[in-house]
């Protein structure tokens, strides 16, 4: 493990409580609260519409897609931002599928997360041409990537399982018969080194509130491939990503990069957060990240299968194909979440039976996951779970 | 004038500032920089993930939709909240579009903010069956709607000029041809009294950054008739926008209320300011508000053409048709502006010529208005736009 890692003092981290849920919602910088303070107070309150100038508030989706670059291998200017991953993914697809007009497949798996599989049936239904998705189970995928698909549409670590596709072979695939690229980093961004650049894919989207630690509903990502920018046409046409926005011309005219990929006005208290809270990812390497990320997790596996033969791993015991999560398959995973919540560990609970655990070396350490596996063998061996409390709580997430 | 108005104790206003742009970008509501540090260090460093059921994240589009949903004549229930207006403005088209699929004619003016055009131009290319997109000028949109139009989208107050379409009459008229109504409120809602309900209208957006003070990039909103929610079908179909999100089921399947035009994880943080920002409204009608915004707008007209021939007024001389801004043409307008800004009158330049000003009597009154007039006058009959520094500002806003 790196000397570097972790940087706890980087965190406002709460006491007694080991977070192992930053694949949700990462946690809180230090200097994030202040950052917000001086762009409300100071900027907003004192410059008001100036600030958008004199506060670079302009410049500020620019910036932060850069930031993010450096964390995927992509190039500087390559990455726009704003927006939730839903609409990035919307707007991939949609790009996509017009690279492709004679073809009418979508390939996704079973693993995705809905919301992206959501989003390509609300486009193909808007399209209206015949337009099928496929959806087979994760391993299966590489055997789909026939001739007849226009677009493979994939997230990189499965939410539930923590397995990972090979990023390269898979677009290797899809590039050999014909088809688009689309990698969903949601589970990948600052968990696992990525070099999309590399890989050729033409597309890849991600957020920004897990692993980046930019606070709930933080802005969104998508990285374009640069040398397909200028001939991508935008289905989301908003007037930021216009070539000259404050021209006001009537018809939509592309900026010539990846701003392109902008639509309306960006949430600037939210990018504000997430480029001060990208900030700590200076002198880091994914790499680096990655190797304390293994032994952490593996630890973790070890630690709990010692300890609790009724929790089934539901990840890829391989950490060579698991991202930076661990997941236990558990009759009663809900119940048990809660107890362990209530007891500090905090992971989450995925339907129908996943219990969650995120590892991010930034602010958890070996001690944390030790820690952390004796209170899963409190509450699973000690049947904590079938309190009465835990088996009544109403579930919203 | 209500004795009520203005409310100038409720924000922090900078000091030497006659802040004319809340048309652009609101001021800040005393109290918001609290708000925000609060949902920063106390729920999301405090509390986390559990911050989504605990701090009533959750809950905070629709508490924050209810809230505009009250000023804009709308029922409970019926607004949902995210995203950029030109998302929303999308939205409302795509299922406005599929309401009448034998139609292929969207009705919009060329005083629309372009945004608008170019969302409706990237929707129509995306679906791609030969659409047109008409643009006759906002006086002759009530003879263009004719029985070939799909649906008429229209911004009710024009973001140049400030002229005002009659809501009631435009969809009256567009209704007796059987084409779908589509208003965008973002120069409406807090500035001038909105019955969306009693307009019938099917659709209506708008942004909260404006008039509604919600702080740079704040979310837009969606009202959608309730009668016709069951049937509407999203065409940005997200997770949150699921009936049920957290089931992780494979098939999108809309929630059976406005929540289904909700897309993706809410941006938490503009949202709990926006929503505080709102609490300004409780015990201000807008009746009051449209009331102070005439006397304020009159008495500056009447001011500043007093004061400067050669300002032409480019806005409805009729306050009935007007909202609540002023603007005059002036061929150097842009200078102009800079040299007004400069000494603290902030109004904005919209191209070709156009100087605007906002009039928001939450926080602007008369004396307000008078003192600007008077430096309206001196940069103007002094030519003090004439200036070398103002004549090379670069033209960003």
């Amino acid at each position: 493990m790196s000397v570097s890692l972790p940087r706890k003092e980087l965190f406002d981290l709460p006491e007694g409580v080991i977070y192992l849920d930053g694949n949700s919602l990462g946690v809180l910088p230090k200097g994030a609260a202040a950052r917000a303070q001086e762009v409300i107070v100071d900027e907003w309150g004192g410059q008001l519409i100036k600030a958008w100038n004199t506060a670079g508030w302009m410049d500020l989706p620019r910036k932060v897609g850069n930031r993010i670059a450096h964390l995927i291998g992509a190039p500087e200017g390559s990455v726009a931002t704003g927006d939730t991953l839903s609409i990035k993914v919307y707007q991939a697809l949609a790009a996509a599928l017009r690279m492709r007009p004679d073809r009418k497949v979508v390939l996704s798996d079973n693993g995705n997360f809905p919301s992206d599989l959501y989003m390509a049936q609300g486009l193909m239904d808007t399209i209206g041409k015949g337009y099928a998705l496929r959806t087979p189970a994760p391993v299966d995928v590489m055997e789909a990537i026939t001739e007849d698909v226009a677009v493979v549409m994939l997230t990189q670590v499965d939410y539930r399982t923590g397995r990972m596709h090979d990023m390269q072979a898979i677009t290797a695939r899809a590039h050999a018969v014909g088809a688009v690229m689309i990698w969903d980093l949601a589970h990948s961004a600052g968990a696992v080194p990525v070099d999309i650049s590399g890989c050729g894919a033409e597309f890849a989207v991600g957020c920004s509130y897990k692993y980046l630690n930019g606070g709930p509903g933080a802005p969104a990502f998508i990285y374009v491939r640069p040398d397909l920018v200028s001939d991508i046409q935008p289905a989301l046409a908003g007037w930021l990503g216009h070539d000259a926005p404050f021209a006001m011309e009537l018809a939509y005219r592309p900026a010539m990069s990846t701003e392109r990929m902008r639509v309306g006005t960006p949430s600037i208290l939210q990018l504000a957060v997430l480029d001060h809270a990208l900030k700590v990812w200076e002198g880091v390497t994914l790499d680096e990240v990655r190797a304390a990320s293994i032994e952490l997790s593996d630890l973790f596996i070890a630690e709990v299968e010692a300890r609790c033969p009724s929790l089934v791993l539901a990840s890829p015991r391989d950490p060579n194909v698991r991202g930076s999560q661990v997941s236990f398959s558990f009759d009663h995973g809900y119940p048990a979440m809660q107890a362990l919540i209530d007891r500090g560990v905090i992971g989450d609970f995925r339907a129908p039976d996943i219990m969650r655990f995120g590892f991010t070396p930034l602010y958890i350490d070996k001690q944390d996951v030790l820690n952390a596996a004796r209170i899963v063998e409190e509450v699973i061996l000690g049947e904590i779970w079938r309190e009465a409390k835990y088996q009544t709580v109403s579930r919203v997430t």
